[in-house]
Protein backbone atom coordinates (compact mmCIF):
# COMPACT_ATOMS: atom_id res chain seq x y z
CA UNK A 1 0.00 0.00 0.00
CA UNK A 2 1.61 3.17 -1.35
CA UNK A 3 0.86 6.42 0.61
CA UNK A 4 1.26 10.25 -0.20
CA UNK A 5 2.24 11.17 3.21
CA UNK A 6 4.16 9.66 5.99
CA UNK A 7 1.84 10.86 8.86
CA UNK A 8 -1.06 8.82 7.62
CA UNK A 9 0.68 5.79 6.34
CA UNK A 10 2.17 5.92 10.11
CA UNK A 11 -1.43 6.49 11.94
CA UNK A 12 -2.37 2.73 9.30
CA UNK A 13 0.46 1.06 11.10
CA UNK A 14 -0.25 1.89 14.22
CA UNK A 15 -4.01 0.65 13.99
CA UNK A 16 -2.61 -2.29 11.93
CA UNK A 17 -0.73 -3.38 15.08
CA UNK A 18 -3.47 -4.20 16.82
CA UNK A 19 -4.92 -7.43 16.83
CA UNK A 20 -7.46 -8.38 13.79
CA UNK A 21 -6.68 -5.41 11.93
CA UNK A 22 -5.22 -5.87 8.73
CA UNK A 23 -4.36 -2.46 6.56
CA UNK A 24 -7.26 -1.98 5.09
CA UNK A 25 -9.38 -2.16 8.27
CA UNK A 26 -6.97 0.43 9.61
CA UNK A 27 -6.93 2.32 6.13
CA UNK A 28 -10.66 2.58 7.10
CA UNK A 29 -10.68 3.64 10.71
CA UNK A 30 -7.95 6.38 9.77
CA UNK A 31 -10.06 8.25 6.95
CA UNK A 32 -12.67 7.58 9.06
CA UNK A 33 -10.93 9.54 12.28
CA UNK A 34 -9.70 11.93 9.30
CA UNK A 35 -13.14 12.88 8.17
CA UNK A 36 -14.24 14.02 11.80
CA UNK A 37 -13.37 17.51 13.34
CA UNK A 38 -9.82 17.48 14.86
CA UNK A 39 -11.27 17.53 18.17
CA UNK A 40 -12.64 13.91 17.60
CA UNK A 41 -9.18 12.19 16.66
CA UNK A 42 -7.71 14.40 19.41
CA UNK A 43 -10.52 13.25 21.88
CA UNK A 44 -10.05 9.45 20.93
CA UNK A 45 -5.83 9.75 21.45
CA UNK A 46 -5.82 11.67 24.61
CA UNK A 47 -8.59 9.29 26.24
CA UNK A 48 -6.15 5.75 24.97
CA UNK A 49 -3.19 7.80 26.43
CA UNK A 50 -4.76 8.45 29.47
CA UNK A 51 -6.21 5.09 30.05
CA UNK A 52 -2.82 3.44 29.79
CA UNK A 53 -0.83 6.01 31.77
CA UNK A 54 -3.34 5.85 34.52
CA UNK A 55 -4.95 3.37 34.43
CA UNK A 56 -4.12 0.76 38.21
CA UNK A 57 -4.88 -2.16 38.97
CA UNK A 58 -6.76 -3.36 42.07
CA UNK A 59 -4.07 -4.70 44.98
CA UNK A 60 -6.76 -7.01 46.40
CA UNK A 61 -8.18 -8.87 43.14
CA UNK A 62 -6.04 -7.28 40.05
CA UNK A 63 -8.99 -6.13 38.27
CA UNK A 64 -8.74 -2.28 36.49
CA UNK A 65 -9.74 0.33 39.12
CA UNK A 66 -9.23 3.87 39.00
CA UNK A 67 -7.90 3.97 41.98
CA UNK A 68 -6.26 1.78 44.55
CA UNK A 69 -8.76 -0.62 45.10
CA UNK A 70 -11.51 -1.34 42.00
CA UNK A 71 -15.46 -0.78 42.39
CA UNK A 72 -16.03 -4.35 42.65
CA UNK A 73 -13.97 -4.75 46.25
CA UNK A 74 -14.98 -1.61 47.71
CA UNK A 75 -18.89 -2.19 47.23
CA UNK A 76 -20.03 -3.08 50.58
CA UNK A 77 -23.08 -4.16 49.44
CA UNK A 78 -21.37 -7.40 47.56
CA UNK A 79 -20.61 -10.59 49.52
CA UNK A 80 -17.16 -10.17 50.68
CA UNK A 81 -16.91 -13.70 51.56
CA UNK A 82 -17.62 -15.11 47.92
CA UNK A 83 -14.46 -15.35 45.95
CA UNK A 84 -15.16 -15.74 42.03
CA UNK A 85 -11.69 -16.96 40.56
CA UNK A 86 -11.25 -15.43 36.52
CA UNK A 87 -8.75 -15.84 34.11
CA UNK A 88 -8.71 -11.88 33.08
CA UNK A 89 -10.25 -8.64 32.94
CA UNK A 90 -12.53 -9.66 30.28
CA UNK A 91 -14.16 -12.61 32.50
CA UNK A 92 -15.27 -10.55 35.46
CA UNK A 93 -17.23 -8.13 32.28
CA UNK A 94 -19.01 -11.54 31.47
CA UNK A 95 -20.13 -12.61 34.52
CA UNK A 96 -20.97 -9.19 35.45
CA UNK A 97 -23.20 -9.16 32.89
CA UNK A 98 -25.36 -11.45 34.17
CA UNK A 99 -25.91 -10.06 37.04
CA UNK A 100 -26.11 -12.97 38.82
CA UNK A 101 -23.06 -13.31 41.00
CA UNK A 102 -22.81 -10.74 44.04
CA UNK A 103 -19.44 -11.54 45.80
CA UNK A 104 -16.34 -10.24 44.48
CA UNK A 105 -13.26 -11.79 42.49
CA UNK A 106 -9.89 -12.24 41.74
CA UNK A 107 -7.79 -12.28 38.50
CA UNK A 108 -4.75 -15.20 38.04
CA UNK A 109 -3.59 -13.09 35.05
CA UNK A 110 -3.72 -16.41 32.99
CA UNK A 111 -4.09 -20.22 33.58
CA UNK A 112 -1.18 -22.72 34.19
CA UNK A 113 0.10 -23.92 30.76
CA UNK A 114 3.55 -25.74 30.93
CA UNK A 115 3.66 -25.81 27.24
CA UNK A 116 3.25 -21.65 27.17
CA UNK A 117 6.22 -21.53 29.96
CA UNK A 118 3.16 -20.19 32.28
CA UNK A 119 3.69 -21.82 35.62
CA UNK A 120 1.97 -20.97 38.51
CA UNK A 121 4.67 -18.16 39.97
CA UNK A 122 3.73 -16.12 37.03
CA UNK A 123 0.05 -15.69 37.55
CA UNK A 124 -1.43 -14.03 41.12
CA UNK A 125 -1.95 -17.68 43.10
CA UNK A 126 0.06 -16.87 45.83
CA UNK A 127 -1.45 -14.22 46.64
CA UNK A 128 -4.82 -15.69 46.30
CA UNK A 129 -4.05 -17.87 48.98
CA UNK A 130 -2.57 -15.62 51.06
CA UNK A 131 -6.14 -13.38 50.77
CA UNK A 132 -8.13 -16.45 51.39
CA UNK A 133 -6.21 -17.10 54.94
CA UNK A 134 -6.15 -13.38 55.74
CA UNK A 135 -9.79 -12.44 54.35
CA UNK A 136 -12.66 -14.48 55.83
CA UNK A 137 -13.85 -16.34 52.65
CA UNK A 138 -16.17 -18.76 52.48
CA UNK A 139 -16.44 -19.94 49.12
CA UNK A 140 -14.28 -20.39 46.13
CA UNK A 141 -16.10 -20.32 42.92
CA UNK A 142 -13.66 -21.22 39.94
CA UNK A 143 -14.87 -20.03 36.58
CA UNK A 144 -12.34 -20.95 34.58
CA UNK A 145 -12.09 -21.86 30.88
CA UNK A 146 -13.23 -25.22 30.47
CA UNK A 147 -10.39 -27.03 29.43
CA UNK A 148 -7.12 -29.15 30.45
CA UNK A 149 -5.10 -26.08 31.14
CA UNK A 150 -8.50 -24.91 33.52
CA UNK A 151 -8.76 -27.65 35.21
CA UNK A 152 -4.87 -27.74 35.80
CA UNK A 153 -5.16 -24.53 37.51
CA UNK A 154 -8.27 -25.21 39.80
CA UNK A 155 -6.63 -28.73 40.77
CA UNK A 156 -3.48 -26.91 41.66
CA UNK A 157 -5.04 -23.84 43.53
CA UNK A 158 -7.75 -26.75 45.32
CA UNK A 159 -3.99 -28.85 46.68
CA UNK A 160 -3.06 -25.57 48.11
CA UNK A 161 -5.66 -24.64 49.85
CA UNK A 162 -6.42 -27.92 51.08
CA UNK A 163 -5.51 -26.90 54.88
CA UNK A 164 -7.95 -24.09 54.92
CA UNK A 165 -11.64 -24.69 55.66
CA UNK A 166 -13.02 -23.68 52.49
CA UNK A 167 -16.25 -24.75 50.24
CA UNK A 168 -14.44 -24.70 46.68
CA UNK A 169 -17.01 -25.01 43.29
CA UNK A 170 -16.62 -24.55 40.13
CA UNK A 171 -19.14 -22.85 37.42
CA UNK A 172 -21.14 -25.83 35.92
CA UNK A 173 -19.99 -27.66 32.16
CA UNK A 174 -22.59 -28.82 30.53
CA UNK A 175 -24.49 -28.30 27.49
CA UNK A 176 -25.03 -24.82 26.57
CA UNK A 177 -28.46 -23.04 26.48
CA UNK A 178 -29.81 -23.32 22.84
CA UNK A 179 -27.03 -25.90 21.93
CA UNK A 180 -27.40 -28.83 20.17
CA UNK A 181 -26.76 -32.20 22.10
CA UNK A 182 -26.02 -33.90 18.92
CA UNK A 183 -23.28 -31.59 18.33
CA UNK A 184 -21.76 -31.56 21.88
CA UNK A 185 -17.92 -33.19 22.00
CA UNK A 186 -17.84 -36.16 23.81
CA UNK A 187 -16.30 -34.88 27.09
CA UNK A 188 -19.06 -32.13 27.22
CA UNK A 189 -21.81 -34.72 27.41
CA UNK A 190 -20.19 -37.50 29.46
CA UNK A 191 -19.30 -34.45 32.37
CA UNK A 192 -22.93 -33.55 31.80
CA UNK A 193 -24.55 -36.89 32.25
CA UNK A 194 -22.13 -37.41 35.43
CA UNK A 195 -23.52 -34.32 36.82
CA UNK A 196 -26.93 -34.55 36.29
CA UNK A 197 -28.84 -32.21 38.17
CA UNK A 198 -32.28 -33.23 40.02
CA UNK A 199 -35.40 -32.02 37.88
CA UNK A 200 -36.61 -30.21 40.71
CA UNK A 201 -33.79 -28.01 41.30
CA UNK A 202 -33.55 -27.20 37.36
CA UNK A 203 -36.84 -26.34 37.35
CA UNK A 204 -36.73 -23.80 40.49
CA UNK A 205 -33.54 -22.34 38.72
CA UNK A 206 -35.68 -21.40 35.49
CA UNK B 1 -21.38 -3.83 29.92
CA UNK B 2 -19.83 -3.05 33.03
CA UNK B 3 -16.86 -1.98 33.91
CA UNK B 4 -14.75 -1.49 36.73
CA UNK B 5 -12.82 1.22 35.67
CA UNK B 6 -14.21 4.66 34.51
CA UNK B 7 -10.85 4.82 32.61
CA UNK B 8 -11.30 1.49 30.35
CA UNK B 9 -14.86 2.57 29.97
CA UNK B 10 -14.17 5.41 28.03
CA UNK B 11 -11.26 4.11 26.22
CA UNK B 12 -14.05 1.12 25.27
CA UNK B 13 -16.63 4.10 24.18
CA UNK B 14 -14.20 5.91 22.09
CA UNK B 15 -13.37 2.99 20.31
CA UNK B 16 -16.88 1.51 19.89
CA UNK B 17 -17.62 5.00 18.07
CA UNK B 18 -14.84 3.86 15.18
CA UNK B 19 -17.00 2.65 12.43
CA UNK B 20 -17.60 -1.41 11.85
CA UNK B 21 -16.43 -2.01 15.91
CA UNK B 22 -18.56 -3.10 18.39
CA UNK B 23 -18.35 -3.15 22.15
CA UNK B 24 -16.57 -6.21 22.33
CA UNK B 25 -13.89 -5.66 19.51
CA UNK B 26 -12.98 -1.89 21.63
CA UNK B 27 -12.72 -3.96 24.96
CA UNK B 28 -10.32 -6.68 22.70
CA UNK B 29 -8.13 -4.22 21.49
CA UNK B 30 -8.01 -1.72 24.21
CA UNK B 31 -7.03 -4.73 26.98
CA UNK B 32 -4.63 -5.73 23.92
CA UNK B 33 -3.20 -2.29 24.14
CA UNK B 34 -2.97 -2.29 28.53
CA UNK B 35 -1.37 -5.57 28.09
CA UNK B 36 1.52 -3.71 26.66
CA UNK B 37 4.17 -1.23 27.98
CA UNK B 38 2.78 1.89 28.59
CA UNK B 39 4.67 3.60 25.54
CA UNK B 40 3.21 1.51 23.03
CA UNK B 41 -0.55 2.47 23.83
CA UNK B 42 1.49 6.46 23.83
CA UNK B 43 2.86 6.00 20.72
CA UNK B 44 0.00 4.58 19.77
CA UNK B 45 -2.22 7.80 20.71
CA UNK B 46 0.44 10.38 19.80
CA UNK B 47 0.53 8.97 16.42
CA UNK B 48 -2.97 9.57 16.19
CA UNK B 49 -3.17 13.02 17.29
CA UNK B 50 -0.41 14.27 15.30
CA UNK B 51 -2.11 12.52 11.91
CA UNK B 52 -4.84 14.53 12.38
CA UNK B 53 -3.65 17.71 13.60
CA UNK B 54 -0.89 18.08 10.94
CA UNK B 55 -1.69 16.39 7.82
CA UNK B 56 -2.75 18.50 5.25
CA UNK B 57 -4.24 18.15 1.77
CA UNK B 58 -2.30 18.81 -0.98
CA UNK B 59 -3.62 22.31 -2.79
CA UNK B 60 -3.29 20.81 -6.16
CA UNK B 61 -5.26 17.20 -6.09
CA UNK B 62 -6.75 17.27 -2.39
CA UNK B 63 -4.64 14.21 -1.60
CA UNK B 64 -3.56 13.87 2.14
CA UNK B 65 0.02 15.35 2.15
CA UNK B 66 2.86 16.33 4.75
CA UNK B 67 3.21 19.64 3.21
CA UNK B 68 1.34 21.97 0.47
CA UNK B 69 1.60 19.64 -2.52
CA UNK B 70 1.56 15.96 -2.03
CA UNK B 71 4.15 13.52 -2.77
CA UNK B 72 2.44 12.31 -6.10
CA UNK B 73 2.32 16.13 -7.57
CA UNK B 74 5.44 17.17 -6.77
CA UNK B 75 6.82 13.77 -8.43
CA UNK B 76 8.70 15.14 -11.67
CA UNK B 77 9.06 12.01 -12.99
CA UNK B 78 4.75 11.53 -13.22
CA UNK B 79 3.08 13.10 -16.31
CA UNK B 80 1.66 16.10 -14.93
CA UNK B 81 -0.29 16.57 -18.44
CA UNK B 82 -2.72 13.58 -17.44
CA UNK B 83 -4.88 13.48 -14.35
CA UNK B 84 -7.02 11.40 -13.10
CA UNK B 85 -10.05 11.77 -11.21
CA UNK B 86 -11.29 9.59 -8.61
CA UNK B 87 -13.40 9.73 -5.40
CA UNK B 88 -11.77 9.52 -2.20
CA UNK B 89 -8.11 9.02 -1.80
CA UNK B 90 -9.13 5.57 -1.29
CA UNK B 91 -9.31 5.25 -4.67
CA UNK B 92 -5.77 6.97 -5.35
CA UNK B 93 -4.11 4.03 -2.47
CA UNK B 94 -6.17 1.08 -5.06
CA UNK B 95 -4.67 2.80 -8.52
CA UNK B 96 -1.29 3.62 -6.50
CA UNK B 97 -1.21 -0.48 -5.65
CA UNK B 98 -1.81 -1.57 -9.14
CA UNK B 99 1.92 0.35 -10.44
CA UNK B 100 -0.17 1.08 -14.06
CA UNK B 101 -0.62 4.60 -13.54
CA UNK B 102 2.35 7.12 -14.33
CA UNK B 103 0.08 10.94 -14.10
CA UNK B 104 -1.08 12.52 -11.35
CA UNK B 105 -4.63 13.14 -9.70
CA UNK B 106 -7.73 15.01 -8.58
CA UNK B 107 -9.80 13.85 -5.34
CA UNK B 108 -13.54 15.40 -5.80
CA UNK B 109 -14.27 14.16 -2.22
CA UNK B 110 -17.59 12.31 -3.14
CA UNK B 111 -19.80 12.14 -6.08
CA UNK B 112 -22.75 14.05 -7.14
CA UNK B 113 -25.53 12.22 -6.04
CA UNK B 114 -28.81 14.57 -5.15
CA UNK B 115 -30.64 11.85 -2.52
CA UNK B 116 -27.98 12.51 -0.31
CA UNK B 117 -27.72 16.59 -0.79
CA UNK B 118 -24.49 16.18 -2.21
CA UNK B 119 -24.51 18.90 -5.43
CA UNK B 120 -21.38 20.09 -7.80
CA UNK B 121 -20.89 22.80 -5.45
CA UNK B 122 -20.14 20.59 -2.53
CA UNK B 123 -17.08 18.70 -4.52
CA UNK B 124 -13.91 19.76 -5.75
CA UNK B 125 -15.26 20.57 -9.27
CA UNK B 126 -14.72 24.09 -9.92
CA UNK B 127 -11.44 23.75 -8.71
CA UNK B 128 -10.30 20.81 -11.56
CA UNK B 129 -12.01 22.74 -14.54
CA UNK B 130 -9.81 25.88 -13.64
CA UNK B 131 -6.56 23.40 -12.62
CA UNK B 132 -7.59 22.00 -16.30
CA UNK B 133 -7.74 25.62 -17.88
CA UNK B 134 -4.37 26.62 -16.19
CA UNK B 135 -2.26 23.44 -16.40
CA UNK B 136 -1.56 22.47 -19.92
CA UNK B 137 -3.70 18.90 -19.25
CA UNK B 138 -4.09 16.94 -22.15
CA UNK B 139 -5.93 13.56 -20.97
CA UNK B 140 -8.55 13.49 -17.78
CA UNK B 141 -9.60 9.98 -16.86
CA UNK B 142 -12.57 9.30 -15.02
CA UNK B 143 -11.85 6.52 -12.41
CA UNK B 144 -14.91 6.52 -10.26
CA UNK B 145 -17.21 3.68 -9.35
CA UNK B 146 -19.89 2.26 -11.51
CA UNK B 147 -22.73 3.54 -10.57
CA UNK B 148 -25.70 6.15 -11.40
CA UNK B 149 -24.04 8.58 -9.23
CA UNK B 150 -20.57 8.55 -10.59
CA UNK B 151 -21.84 8.10 -14.50
CA UNK B 152 -23.94 11.47 -13.22
CA UNK B 153 -20.87 13.10 -12.15
CA UNK B 154 -18.48 12.04 -15.18
CA UNK B 155 -21.37 13.71 -17.68
CA UNK B 156 -21.54 16.83 -15.41
CA UNK B 157 -17.65 17.31 -15.74
CA UNK B 158 -17.98 16.65 -19.28
CA UNK B 159 -20.50 19.47 -20.12
CA UNK B 160 -18.45 22.17 -17.91
CA UNK B 161 -15.10 20.97 -20.01
CA UNK B 162 -16.66 20.63 -23.43
CA UNK B 163 -14.88 24.10 -24.30
CA UNK B 164 -11.85 23.12 -23.58
CA UNK B 165 -9.94 20.54 -26.26
CA UNK B 166 -9.48 17.28 -23.96
CA UNK B 167 -9.20 14.26 -23.84
CA UNK B 168 -11.91 12.78 -21.84
CA UNK B 169 -12.11 8.80 -21.07
CA UNK B 170 -13.24 6.25 -18.58
CA UNK B 171 -11.73 3.70 -17.22
CA UNK B 172 -12.81 0.39 -18.49
CA UNK B 173 -16.53 -1.47 -17.46
CA UNK B 174 -16.86 -5.26 -18.28
CA UNK B 175 -16.71 -8.29 -16.40
CA UNK B 176 -14.21 -8.58 -13.77
CA UNK B 177 -11.21 -10.38 -14.27
CA UNK B 178 -12.25 -13.69 -12.71
CA UNK B 179 -15.55 -13.25 -12.52
CA UNK B 180 -18.17 -15.43 -13.87
CA UNK B 181 -20.18 -14.26 -17.23
CA UNK B 182 -23.36 -16.14 -15.44
CA UNK B 183 -23.56 -13.84 -12.19
CA UNK B 184 -22.69 -10.72 -14.08
CA UNK B 185 -25.87 -8.11 -14.24
CA UNK B 186 -27.23 -7.42 -17.37
CA UNK B 187 -25.98 -3.88 -17.46
CA UNK B 188 -22.13 -4.82 -16.76
CA UNK B 189 -22.71 -7.46 -19.69
CA UNK B 190 -24.74 -5.32 -21.75
CA UNK B 191 -21.75 -2.64 -21.73
CA UNK B 192 -19.21 -5.26 -21.83
CA UNK B 193 -20.41 -6.47 -24.86
CA UNK B 194 -21.37 -3.07 -26.89
CA UNK B 195 -17.67 -2.05 -25.63
CA UNK B 196 -15.93 -5.05 -27.00
CA UNK B 197 -12.28 -5.13 -27.61
CA UNK B 198 -10.43 -6.46 -30.88
CA UNK B 199 -9.16 -9.51 -29.74
CA UNK B 200 -5.49 -8.12 -30.87
CA UNK B 201 -5.35 -5.04 -28.45
CA UNK B 202 -6.68 -7.67 -25.65
CA UNK B 203 -3.98 -10.29 -26.38
CA UNK B 204 -1.07 -7.43 -26.63
CA UNK B 205 -2.27 -5.98 -23.20
CA UNK B 206 -1.71 -9.25 -21.56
Amino acid sequence: MQFSSSLLENAVNEFAKLPGIGKKTALRLVLHLLKQDTGVAGQFSEVIARMRSEIKFCQRCFNVADGDICSICANSLRKQEVICVVESIRDVIAIESTQQFNGIYHILGGIISPLDGVGPDQLNIESLISRVQKEKTEELIFALNPNIQGDTTIYYIQKKLQPCNLRITTIARGIAFGGELEYADEMTLARSLQNRLPVESYVSNR
